[in-house]
């Protein structure tokens, strides 16, 4: 089969990847399932995989290259394991991203990211930038009738992460209440349409980028702000004292400084992008009461959720196709912010 | 004042309100508040009052009459109390229909209606069909510029009872979830806007009637059907083995004892009308651990967020409009079903 | 291997199970484990099964028989599938009654009750009344160090019933609030223990049985009561209007329609034992907005915090051992209650 | 009557209070209570008054001294305004520190501290160094029989601020799951007694002194750690990874870096102490989906709650009593730590 083959790690990114003609993935135990790739998102962190940032924890040995990227992916069942019953070959199918053991107490607790004993197809082993890869059963979600693998590739993974934080936003919102969304990016324009879906509050858009800003306006925000200096006083006059919830997709750069002071007393601020640090007085969090918590990826039910929400035309991803021949194209063009939304992969 | 006076119980409600001169009432107590009305809707429950259904509880003496019915309220302060400092007179506002004490520990867990030594104007003292009435601070929301008492006045009442079960539904159900409503009437109507605003689940509207039917499509509801005798397996059917939330706006004529056969294992029926029975085996609870609850008119916080979705253009109550003179014609009307939505009188 | 088997229904349940050598049973898929039985847990189900109330949903072919009860049982791994991991042969374990299938969405919720694809070994599948019985990875828990499963056999059955009744009430009750229990036995013992460890609630307990009110006072229930006639005066008067919440251990001979009776506005009955039929008019639900909800056997979860609880000293379960080659004194002694606690089989 | 006065403030704390004799205050709005001060505790933002911390906030003009400091109150009721129903001459109370107005929406969803019209006997208003001083009737708490004000008068802001944090904690604790108290001094030894009495999970207690370590031990701390340079590296060999949830009663001095370092993967760390300054790089608030919150002192209903199990003998106050004669000799050994427990003041 066609796979993009990454040789070796470049800071820079301007290492290409090698399109070449591996073997077809094997089924080895009795719970794993060959999926034929019809799309793969492509996500910052391949970028970051590439630059080497994850190879002290995915590559600590320095022996997983040649190696294929990919984990956003949806596509069709080729072939099943012995054990598998709720899928079979020629189903329509989107990936959660980790492979979840479905046994230790932290999957029974239905945080599968936070598995014992997971793998993750594109992160340290073989994903989906080729026409196959291999998965297992408890990551397939069934595609409803009418969905295609390329409308939905990106919401196994950038679309539950900002889902993930949309949902634990809206439990703490209500009817009246208002929540930030910093950054109208591939997460926050997911998040902005599934707060809408499943909450009742009002939302304020924040994003230096016209465009994004438009995104925003066109998704239905209730205020839309251009992050300059006084976004802080913005805020607190729109809420009469601050956000309920303060959504940061940036989490670098100083911004996740500027979050925590938009929230009013009581408030909660979550952290989805990272790079930068977060420092505050204990003072302020204990007189003001704030929460500042970090939230990931989400599970699997979010992601059943989230493809409920699409099914229902309530949440939508904006996508920019690219052929696997050309995956070093797109690569280029997410580096230099060519395409709005997020860019995907077709083999 | 011109008031619409109670003089007599009547089980069929053909008894005329006589429309009188009356006094104005007076501040008593440091933290009453003088209403000008603006609108006052009609209830069922009025209905209820004439007929004498009431008496034991708000009039066991039968020292009540004459009196003043109506408990949905809006209009402008008139007059405040000494120590009354969140409204002024000219203020227009709506009143939540029970004046709590504020200080009781029900009080405290925000559950007004639970008040150890609340008043209710309207039920067993004076209310608001008239062109004043008396009740206190903190049964008050100031509307938003902009809005007209005679807009929201059911909202009061019908109102939050319709979303305070909406707003239990939605702790319960997920994007993908079925919440069935049935009876899609003056609560129903609220409960579906409510309802979409705040969840995103899909809503299956169940009523006889071709109008109900038509405003239920109108309004989004995903499925309607029209509850004949395959109501049961048309739900099941529909969600894949019951819904995960069915709210009762009938309570009586068997329907109470069809709802809770539309559940889903772990599902929960919530029941807001009244009249009938339920008879349940405990097996089938324990089997299919479902739950079934009563749900009343919702609290002070409950009011305030059914305001700001209404400020928000996503929950609207239909109303017709009836002059303080013509009470007698709006209650006809009511009792025969002319009007669709609320009937409101205007003094 | 020895094995009790079943060769007859008998709604009198005067047949006796014949102790016979049956072939030992073997792994058929990857994730099967044979565990060799230390105790089974008799359980009252056990006796339904015998009488025949369960052939209808277990052997409606009337293909079953004979075969081998037993459904509350721990032992020692004794064999492994080839993808189990999680356990190896000489583990000590405890077997979650259940086994669910890990995939679908019930038990991506947690609620492996619910499960679409389970089974269940000792209802329509061999047991434990035996010496070795066939399970799943996903049902064991590991024993801590220094349990023998003689001590814990029942909590796998009869114990989360009763703990999940009380973490869902926990949940309902601050410190001041009040919990009755209803029936003192071998579920009502254990929530006891359980509510005391969770939960700052004062508990009434309440049972006609002088051994069972002294069990609980041993157990330090605040409030005892033998419920006689007026003990809906007595839960009022002690609780000041009402428990916050009921558990109903009993479920039939008018008990159930008593336990509602009991609850104060806004309260919560969970009905745990069965036979019964609630009988309840809408309007009381409503006016006093109390809540009626069955409640099942515990999900793996709920075990997994029982087996912490029963680890730290916190819950004990009181039994009476019977050998494998007497079962059927176990059973005569159990219908004639001839024990207290619990009878737990040894092979 | 007799007072402590505050003339000046003095960072070094080396000023004395005078006593003198005052006029005993009177009633001037119809919801103020005049309460007889049984016991005021002695608390640490009592320091922070006289060292002028709190000046650019209760005193921005300069105009309080002098004044009354006191903000933990029990006592007997004196004289009531004329709206005032719950409570008479003669009844002994407990004072919940804060004055709210029971209008705003703050007060309306159950947070006191939030009022948006709140005030604070003691910090800006005379308090209950003396012996009376006025409150408002939402304030009080009426005391069970047999229960005195000097028993109970820290929890009025010591205890429920421990509570409060407990009662968060406890929300997010199984059986099974372990929570550290960092800091058994006055609010770690009811956080102590109150996770023990609402919840099942395990508590590693660390404090440097030998004495608080006891404390620990003897209420039942499951772990005592001493909280030297292995502390977190301790922390995760006794909880198999991290702590479920950590509270620092300390929140200075390096002590707030370290405790977010002892959670677990989606663990929660309250900070209740304060004056240093957390610092956390965002991947690792992403990764770890850790959550940092403040929390405050506890509103009405959790003083209530607190006075329960007080009531029920799960929680009690360890203290020592001062005259107010001898309040600046209470003051000199709080500095120098000469008593354990709470220092409580009687008039």
């Amino acid at each position: 089969m066609k796979a993009a083959m990454l040789y070796e790690y470049d800071p820079a990114v301007n290492v290409n990847l090698k399109i070449e003609d591996v073997r077809v993935p094997e089924i080895t135990a009795p719970d794993e399932v060959i999926v034929r790739v019809g799309a793969a998102g492509l996500c910052r962190t391949d970028l970051h995989i590439i630059e080497g940032v994850w190879k002290p924890t995915m590559d600590p040995n320095g022996t997983l290259l040649p190696y294929i990227m990919g984990h956003e992916n949806a596509g069709w069942v080729e072939d099943v394991g012995s054990s598998v019953k709720s899928v079979k070959p020629g189903d329509a199918v989107i990936c959660h991203p980790f492979r979840s053991c479905g046994v230790c107490l932290n999957c029974r607790h239905g945080e599968d990211m936070y598995c014992d004993n997971g793998a993750f197809p594109g992160l340290g082993m073989n994903g989906g930038f080729a026409e196959y890869f291999v998965t297992s059963e408890r990551s397939l979600i069934k595609l409803k009738k009418g969905i295609m693998p390329i409308e939905v590739a990106p919401l196994a993974d950038a679309g539950i992460t900002a889902y993930r934080a949309a949902k634990r936003a809206a439990r703490l919102l209500r009817p009246g209440s208002y929540c930030v969304l910093v950054g109208i990016g591939g997460l926050g324009h997911i998040a902005l349409q599934s707060l809408h879906a499943i909450s009742g509050c009002r939302i304020i858009a924040v994003d230096r980028e016209p465009a994004a800003q438009k995104l925003a306006k066109d998704l239905g925000a209730d205020f839309v702000l251009d992050g300059g200096p006084n976004v802080i006083e913005e805020v607190k006059e729109i809420t009469g004292g601050g956000a309920h919830v303060v959504i940061d997709f940036v989490g670098e750069l100083g911004v996740e400084n500027i979050c925590w002071k938009m929230a009013r007393k009581g408030g909660q601020m979550f952290v989805v992008g990272y790079g930068g640090k977060i420092e505050v007085p204990t003072v302020h969090l204990v007189i003001e009461e704030i929460n500042i918590g970090g939230s990931l990826v989400g599970n699997y039910t979010e992601l059943v959720e989230l493809m409920e929400l699409n099914a229902d035309g309530k949440v939508k991803m904006h996508y920019t196709e690219y052929n696997l021949a050309n995956i070093n194209t797109a690569i280029d063009d997410f580096k230099h912010r060519r395409f709005t939304g997020r860019g995907v992969i077709v083999p």
